[in-house]
């Protein structure tokens, strides 16, 4: 079944968009979680129990589990966010050529979708557009400051970057599993590149604490009501004074997120 | 000291530019690996130890080693590696932004130098291009067929995207610790790149059995002497067929690869 049919039935079963980033920053984590032999994955396990029910997909990005014990803790947190129903998108930005991108889309046995970098171009992300099962998230507007060095530059078609690649990546659309990552720092970008590929369903980050910005994510990044509202840190570190009570703190945060995120829509 | 400073030194003590990808592919190992824990290890152990008297540096790439077993296998290739005094460049290609990106350069404490995506622009990139003695080199164009699709496209100041990408990775080499990424596939790429950024050595991968772009390779690809002509598959599995003499064929690999780019330095 085709991951955005999928994270259709999840939005509609729990009600919720919000994608929810599992990003264990090891210095951050609770003190008393050190004592586990996969610390990363004790924090993961007990933020999947308090916020599943508001999860319409668990966000794990790649960069806090690049070790032996990390890639365990990853193993760990895939296989029991799947147990609790709710589908992986890898935050991994990946793309490579020919037989090493086969290598990285191997994580598409384990993970239901992930986001990679158009860079390196289409047969960069062959492998994973191939993948019919499988989402695959291509960067086009990131919320960063230097998102701008190159993804605004403007063509000699008179269009920026960013465009060109939502253009592409619609072309490369053939099996129905492209979404695009898109900022949400300029709800007028948001808006117009949702005009100019109506289909493709968005996963937005960079949602901070300006209402404007939710409601614009929600607006315009849902496509036919599918579509991704990221929050990591403001939801997994929510408690993070709280000691051992740290989980229902997320808990509330996810809660309050989607409460936030449904009056658009 | 400066990456590129070392690695001037290893060029001279082996007298070669070779760069040897250690992409140890499950599936092409020899059989007799398998019965060792870390089969990936055992192979690259053994490469390390037939071709590092030819090797400017080694350059695992990430996509190989992404799992608990892969991980463990990479930091003792690396660990290995530095034990015979080469240096490591890990190809990951990574970019993300802010706090994620900090978890990614964290790998620098292991590796000598890394490969990033200039796509998400400087802050996405900035804890490497701080460590001051790391090499950083940034896909600029790439060989692959798709390196078309977004590389290429002509900017409204008439230059293609590549070529800007260039002009912002000289911009951001402010520790003097900045290479790019060029593919061999057209000389005229990598020569019209030389002249604009005389000072950024390029790592170079992507070549084949044509004399042509070895020359090219080396003759536009040193930058002072110092740059990186890479080959993977052609050393490492150049005794594919040869069962457990497999080593000594990677061995002859390498070191008609150093002679044949030598009658060009």
């Amino acid at each position: 079944m085709n991951f955005f049919d999928r994270l259709h039935d999840r939005i509609r079963t729990v009600d919720s968009v919000v994608s929810i980033g599992l990003d264990p920053d090891l210095d951050r984590i609770p003190d008393h979680l050190h004592e586990y032999d996969l610390p990363r994955w004790a924090f993961n396990r007990r933020i999947i129990d308090a916020t599943h029910e508001h999860a319409a997909v668990f966000k794990p990005n790649a960069a806090f589990y690049e070790d032996p014990d990390g890639w365990a803790a990853l193993e760990e947190t895939v296989a029991y966010a799947h147990g609790k129903g709710v589908p992986v998108l890898l935050d991994a930005k990946r793309a490579d050529i020919g037989n090493t991108t086969r290598q990285y889309a191997r994580i598409l046995e384990t993970v239901d979708a992930i986001t990679v970098n158009p860079y390196m171009g289409r047969d960069s992300l062959q492998p994973f557009l191939a993948d019919e099962e499988a989402g695959v998230f291509v960067l086009c507007r990131t919320s960063n400051p230097g998102g701008e060095d190159l993804q605004d530059l403007e063509l000699e078609t008179g269009e920026p970057v960013y465009e060109r690649v939502a253009a592409l990546a619609d072309l490369w659309n053939e099996n129905d599993n492209v979404g695009l990552v898109v900022g949400a720092t300029k709800p007028e970008e948001l808006e117009d590149l949702r005009e100019q590929v109506p289909d493709l369903p968005f996963l937005v980050p960079g949602i901070g604490a300006q209402g404007g910005d939710a409601e614009a994510a929600v607006e315009y990044g849902l496509a036919d009501g599918v579509g991704l509202v990221n929050s990591s840190r403001g939801i997994i570190f929510a408690g993070e004074d709280r000691g051992e009570e740290f989980a229902k703190a997320s808990e509330r945060a996810a809660k309050r997120l989607k409460k936030r995120l449904n009056r658009y829509r």
